[in-house]
């Protein structure tokens, strides 16, 4: 079993639904066909219903999660975009802002840990928050979440939640757009980004482009919307991963997307759990309020080699600690695709460990 | 069989390729470990084998050819591009240049012509040429391949090659760039596209960026390039394509490359030779030199409809013509998928068809 944060474990649906997808020609279709808009339809209005999207919101498909980082900002900043930056993800999102010529602005604090109340600077377009930063296992809380949206109103607000949904139930009258990859909490093979967002981010592409402002090509916002509404794509998309999304949105939706949040709030909490009654490890995120459910980051200085092996040979494969953190933590994944046997496997094996 | 050119029918070895892989957890491999360096290397240099790229050359991958067409004038035009336009896809091409805000400028034929001898213009940082126009079936010569560097040597050459690879032969030492998508002559599923330059790209990315250019962000040239020289990607990327890509490069070079060509051109040759003995069904491509062999396209304004469905009848389901051909034209892919007995089965068919 593969714990590690991404491309993780697939979703034990997944090969099934491959094998199907090749045998009905569903890598041979046209994306300017019937079939391919009905698995475009299937895809995203699966995931209206799953994710409990509100009227207004609006889906469509990038290549990654790295993409929509960019297309973003180039579709909803002409100037300013403001960031909360705790880690390695997050920073990048800033990094992107700032290389596309925007001023960008971080509140940064140390890896690892969470934000407390924030006192968010008025004059930003664009306030970007990384809801679950993949490379410690942090996550915001709701407050800070809701915070940009109770401050600053005029404001957009984007949330990169690349590893933490379909776990995370957010509130989409506190966002305005928010999206993810596929190869994380829906156990798919990597090369799809799925893009959300509301009228007012389509809005604000079109007042970009008409104040002259250059917001892209063929995946603007606008453009990317104007397809959509036809589920249609503007180029040739991964139309095999667009279908397998939408097969594992509608076997989430029988198990039930409760159930989903429960089981994975067990999970974590066998986990974390071991750790608080052991003195040699521990999580590397100290305050269990910013302590993240679908990526759990353990800090063993002295102890990382001997436990990662202790783990393999277990059949336990954990994801390495992320750069720096390489030397002294490991990273497990809790998704969907991670059963509660397995994850009681996992805490018995971190429980029985011996340094 | 699909002749509908792209994505078209898949090669018969994929979905044994794509079972192994997802056996073999190629779908949640890290794209920073080094079995995925592995299938990136073995991906591109079996790309690097058949095509006979030059010393020089270098290989990175997109997510669609798309996406190449706005990253390759992102990275290698300050301000002129010029553009031989003779249908939809090289004037879409034109098109997201001018979205760029450069000043590109188009030399048009009508759609369904080619072109004859050129007299380029002087001043262009890019030509950008497309080989096999998709939209109608019309391909360059190879006259007209070599016309930009021969006329203006210190100008950058591009080549779409997005329907003619593997097939065409390209000159290398005209040109300093090509590219295409998987979903074509390589018989794969969409979602990945295949981008080839030189040196002198390189150069001319640093160039601007230097010159304080935008040149995009984890998708410019110099980026992929940084990550291309460790077999790596900037992003998560579609590692399955990637890993289909190497699997269906090394059944390509077993056939043969130089068998391949041939069975492409003897394919074509009868799909051809059917209509120069037929009055009233004509290859809408009236200059033979003109006329693509990896999409042929067959117009029969009177007995479309008939047409097709007598084909349809025999299981052989035809591509529809592009925009308003598709009242009047049909068109056939020829891919290294489609057999030569598929094509035998062609031609008899069309040979055989009474209005």
């Amino acid at each position: 079993m593969n714990f590690t944060p991404g491309p993780s474990e697939l979703y034990f649906t997944v090969p099934d639904h491959l094998r199907r997808g090749i045998r009905d020609g569903v890598a041979s279709l046209s994306h300017r066909s019937t079939p391919f808009e009905r698995i475009f339809r299937e895809a995203t209005e699966g995931l209206r219903e799953l994710l409990g999207l509100p009227h207004g919101f609006h889906i469509a498909f990038t290549a990654s999660a790295t993409e929509t980082w960019e297309r973003s900002i180039q579709s909803l900043v002409g100037e300013t975009s403001y960031h909360l930056v705790n880690g390695a993800f997050s920073k990048r999102f800033f990094e992107i802002s700032q290389q596309l010529g925007k001023k960008a602005t971080a509140l940064t604090v140390p890896e690892g840990s969470g934000f407390e109340a924030v006192n968010l600077p008025p004059g930003q377009e664009l306030f970007a928050l990384t809801h679950n930063e993949t490379s410690t296992g942090v996550s915001l809380t709701p407050a800070i979440l809701g915070a940009a949206r109770k401050q600053h109103p005029e404001s957009l607000v984007i949330v990169d939640a690349v590893s933490s949904l379909p776990y995370v139930d957010l509130d989409y009258s506190a966002i305005d757009s928010v999206f993810f990859s596929v190869q994380k909490g829906f156990g798919l093979p990597a090369g799809l980004g799925v893009w959300i967002y509301n009228e007012r981010c389509v809005e604000k592409a079109h007042q970009l482009q008409s104040r002259g402002k250059s917001i892209g090509t063929y995946h603007s916002l606008i453009t990317l919307h104007s397809f959509a509404r036809k589920y249609q794509t503007p180029e040739t998309p991964n139309v095999l991963a667009i279908f397998l999304l939408g097969q594992v949105v509608r076997d989430f939706l029988r198990r039930g997307i409760q159930v989903i949040r429960k089981e994975t709030e067990y999970k974590a909490a066998v986990l974390y759990g071991v750790m608080d009654r052991r003195e040699d490890i521990s999580p590397l995120v100290t305050s269990p309020e910013h302590r993240s459910n679908t990526v759990i980051t353990i800090s063993c200085p002295g102890c990382l080699n001997e436990l990662k092996a202790h783990l393999e040979s277990q059949g336990l494969q954990p994801g390495d600690g992320y750069g720096a953190g390489k030397t002294t933590q490991l990273r497990f994944a809790n998704f969907p695709a991670h059963s509660k046997e397995t994850y009681e496997m996992l805490a018995d094996a971190v429980e029985q460990f011996k340094v």
